[in-house]
């Protein structure tokens, strides 16, 4: 049986790569989708393709509607989501990725440090599972296998 | 033509009864919901109800699951969601009520300053409008009368 | 802003007048609504309206195409549901009416006493929020006003 | 043509198995999917991601939120449902799958013995079919075929 | 509490007003909706609004046009639905609003006389309940009170 | 690009066959579904799996229930539907089964002969496309390819 | 009963106000709403609300972000929908309303000239009825209550 | 991961042809669907399968029931839509076709020259992205995979 699963969350550091190794490891055998993580190409993706736009919000506008497009089209693949959140960034895109993810009936892990507690509780309590490390997400998904 | 409004967002300071004040005055006549504004009692509801919870992760899992008990009635009956970021507060259960509602098919508008276009452009781009101030939400409300 | 309450559950004590008291003593007006609390009839009203059926099989059958027709009715009517279990009897209809609800993205609140945590943990875990007293149900249902 | 059934019900005993064994016999492939069958480990997995929690009710939280997980990810991959009911244990769990899996249109087959007629009765009324014995229900799987 | 209902079926003799006249008889108050009881003007109204058409295909298609838009309006307001099938006419366009409404969720009655248990039997057996008589659907409507 | 075709409608003739023979001569690859199409087996299959059952109403009742159960498994799978319509049975339930598919947006044809124009004509207005033979139907599938 | 009615469509003559007037002198009564029909005010009304705008793309943007806030709020509220093409404009937002209704299941009327048969005969075909002027439509909407 | 892509849009010149042509050249594999793109066959389509039809609008009617057919089936099949509106032809069924795949949360691209801008805002607004050229879109595309 195959699974996909979207890794909604920030870009900044390379969790995805390190979660997929880890599973690979494990023999945990998924197909993984997310987001553009090429930071520098997922904020000027709109310039690049449509032209130079005029002043950051449209820019930033321009930019996030191909990335919400990906997004879009990829989250419609997955059979479910996780989504982490670190402390350094506001991902408010994240949380609406897990909260569409829900409200689409599409089970969610969300993976945040024991400091996230607070400002995530309502997102956590719609979530399914609420975990702390990638490696206790994988022991999640390796779970439905056991 | 009646119109319930879901009033999503930071509950620290009064823009919600700044906004209902404005409407008013304008003779603008919604039914406004939205979550408990008394943030303390918000936060320790869980424990108000279900007794002492044993820690601080259980206390918000108790009080965010009434939260967001409250949340999901009221904003079942409201016909659009505004939900206002602030620049002082990480409010991802804002994203994720924004997100919920346009899921949902509920009309959304953004409220946000101009130094969050860049975290909240993914979000801005799939609600419907994005505005700077309560006044300007305002606007777009009286234009569903015009 | 009015409230129509589904209370699912067991017809075998008088926990729905109880609750509907104390609400009202409490100020918190809703309309409350649910399934046929007398037990005989219940159990018959197939016999009642299609004639004598050849056995208890199509006695049941009959008796819950009835009653399922009522609650689909009325649960369609509700803006939320409480679903109480008791220590006394196997309410696994009262599992699936808290399963439909929840299901049909209606927020759907458990009463259960202590002794059941282990059996209801899956249904508890679905629920928006789980309580054991019906006065801690309507502790939940006068926050939608504060 | 490949169904994929997702087989709810008791953990205690071998059914599943037996099931599948005897669909094996009888030429029938299917792809079967279930909950956790490792009572023990379904009830402490909460537990054993997540650390030891405070107590019976928290650490049957944890599990159910994992456990569930994992029926909703099965379950959304499966074409129709089996649900067992036996005469030893309150399975409130398979009475909330049933009939979610109803709420969300997948074709659902009940076993009870005889003398749960009455308790299950509004499932029954709910579900596609009801048969009394694993080798019933693969008579009408069986008949997908024929 | 309001209930609205349509009353799908034939429109050659008076069963509809017979039903509102006994429920009136009985204290039962709802809002009954149905399809154009005038027979000549239901086959005719495409031809009337529209212009005469080319054929009897056509002044049908024309028709049945109309018609459908008054049962799509109408049903949708609609709390559930009753479905009567009689001895004399082939009701294909019952069946069609009976089936509808099951997958639209509205619970559905069905009133067929003991000649047509036979053809009706998958019908019967997907709609909530299924009766012999409008003496006998009021007794079911009743029990909404009771 | 694989098709799965659900074939609705009356089990007294060879209709399916002659259709499926004719697609393979024109080259066109489907995959065919449908019901039972072994009259007597179709009847008698609820008292077949579940024991006979006491008296016609309940022999068609279980009977449908299987039926109904083939149906959905194998309708959820399909990716359009034909409805045929004959002129010597009252097929309810081939109405029930394309009034269902297109309620689920499965575009759906009919088939019907010039002398069911007008009883079907409800039907017919709401199916994408109504032709009188099978050869018609094939026409339109093979349209999909051209 | 009450209905409430959108007027999709051009907003360069008084095709509405005509329409409404018509209702009135006929005894119909229908809650109606609609675009902004101040042609001016809907193309500036971006740039009125959140300042100017640079350049045409962008005021179009923002005015259409309004706009279409406004039509799906009202949108959500009516009970079916009728679309009026004219001659003169190229209306693909009116194409996008009815096509908008038709997915969410609203019964739509379209109103077309002669002349637009042939580039509106897909919508024309998945619309429930397609008249030729604003007194047709208001013959099918009479036909409600007769 | 392989994905389906509708090709929504005008069928009067090869831009269809030149866009799977160059995504070719630049290795993005999909499977493209789209519309019947010889024109006449297309129009005449009704009039082949069912018979000549009583005039222009009986003959549109039948060939548009085909030709929504054929794009239903293959639009569920698709995971995106794009959608090119060009300068020289009223495509009401293309803005219908981008409408619809947006109400059923497909992502959808809009391709349109700059002089579209104004009568396509509204639409441009609801889809994901709007571009100018082909070679726009495919860069869209291929971010998928970057």
């Amino acid at each position: 049986m195959d699974f996909t699963v979207y890794l909604a969350g920030q870009i900044h550091d390379n969790w995805r790569s390190e979660l997929k190794e880890n599973a690979k490891e494990r023999g945990l055998s998924f197909q993984f989708v997310g987001p553009q993580e090429n930071h520098e190409l997922s904020d000027k993706i709109g310039d690049e393709i449509l032209g130079e736009q005029p002043g950051k919000l449209y820019r930033d506008e321009a930019a996030s509607a191909i990335n919400n497009f990906r997004t879009e089209v990829l989250m419609n693949k997955a059979d479910f989501v996780i989504a982490l959140f670190g402390e350094s960034y506001k991902q408010w895109n994240t949380a609406m990725d897990a909260a569409t993810a829900i409200a689409l009936k599409k089970p969610t892990i969300i993976i945040r440090p024991e400091s996230l507690i607070h400002p995530l509780k309502e997102l956590s309590n719609k979530a399914n599972v609420t975990v702390e490390t990638t490696s206790q997400a994988l022991d999640v998904l390796a779970y439905l296998f056991e």
